[in-house]
């Protein structure tokens, strides 16, 4: 069930990448509640003493596994350029705001947004959140102005469009994670092709 | 401070609606991971042990609080039928999405973010958020079907635009307490209007 792509680009530091992998597999066995750092050792093939070597506690940890997350992420997305920018753009929401999600990757985002709900009384965590939203806006304001560069996208402000895109994803994360009628994301994404058919794409692709 | 509107109408069962009372203070001034039942026996006028003989512990009484919120939200939008269809939505987006947030507001939404993140591995909070995006979601596709019926709306899908919506003001709102930058609900609320203006609105109004 393993998706280890999320960290294979990390060889630069085998031992925190390690430790994240730990991690990973720990908040998507157990979640951000009834995780505990003994926990992420046991999902650890190393000295359990390497994590409390290199962590203060479970938050300490998490912070640096939101930003290895992050910086994997934004590796990984600066490969993704030879496509159009519509079909950039659609294969980005389909991976931030899939429709149908693997058991691992829903119990995964399930985890994630018990981590952003932290963000709220915990700055550590809020600026972790901040660059991940940034992160993905400017991958949105990229792919729509380079639709608008080469004339298939209206000209509309990518920077605006961009936030808006994040917010409907960012609420189809969290629906898809805190309702039992699994968050409609089928009906919203729906509804944001006709956004994207009204305000972005010019005739037919 | 004190938006004592929120609990004007609960007159029946005085004793809980004064329970409610203390823990939207004690929320708003705590927040919920620095909530305990003795800071919102802080806030109550009555005996404490009042808190222990009707509730079981603090997500006890925060799920009820919850169940409570909803109640007094859903009686309190029924006597908002006088406006036209446009203008009764954009009061409603204002009040769940609006720009700027009052203190008090702000920090009642951060708290409530912050019960939301409890909902994914709690089946009680689960319960409630998707009853909370129950009636948020029936309000919109309700004044949007009375818009293409007096036939100031397009005849779109009212269901699918109202869940649309909903999804963008829980976008809205986790955001706008789990970034540092605010959340460019600016942004995100302009290019709704013109996700509106494209897809809901005939003509000009």
């Amino acid at each position: 069930m393993g998706d280890t792509s999320r960290f294979a680009a990390a060889t630069e530091d085998d031992t925190r990448a390690a430790i994240m992998r730990a991690t990973y597999d720990a908040l998507t066995s157990h979640g951000y509640a009834n995780l505990t750092i003994q926990r992420i050792g046991d999902e650890f093939e190393k000295s359990k003493s390497l994590l409390y070597h290199h962590y203060d506690g479970k938050d300490d940890l998490l912070v640096d596994f939101l930003r290895f997350m992050l910086e994997h992420w934004e590796a990984k997305a600066e490969c993704r350029e030879e496509q159009d920018p519509r079909a950039r753009l659609e294969a980005l929401l389909d991976r931030v705001a899939g429709v149908e999600l693997d058991e691992e990757t829903a119990a995964f985002t399930a985890a994630m947004e018990e981590l952003r709900g932290q963000a709220p009384h915990d700055a550590a965590y809020r600026e972790q959140f901040t660059e991940h939203d940034r992160a993905l806006r400017e991958r949105f304001a990229e792919i729509i102005a380079a639709g608008i560069d080469e004339g298939s996208f209206h000209n509309v402000d990518p920077a605006r469009a961009a936030e808006f895109l994040l917010t409907t994803v960012n609420g189809v994360r969290i629906q898809r994670v805190t309702r039992d009628d699994a968050g409609g994301v089928a009906a919203t994404r729906a509804e944001l092709d006709e956004y994207l058919d009204a305000r972005l794409y010019r005739g037919d692709a």
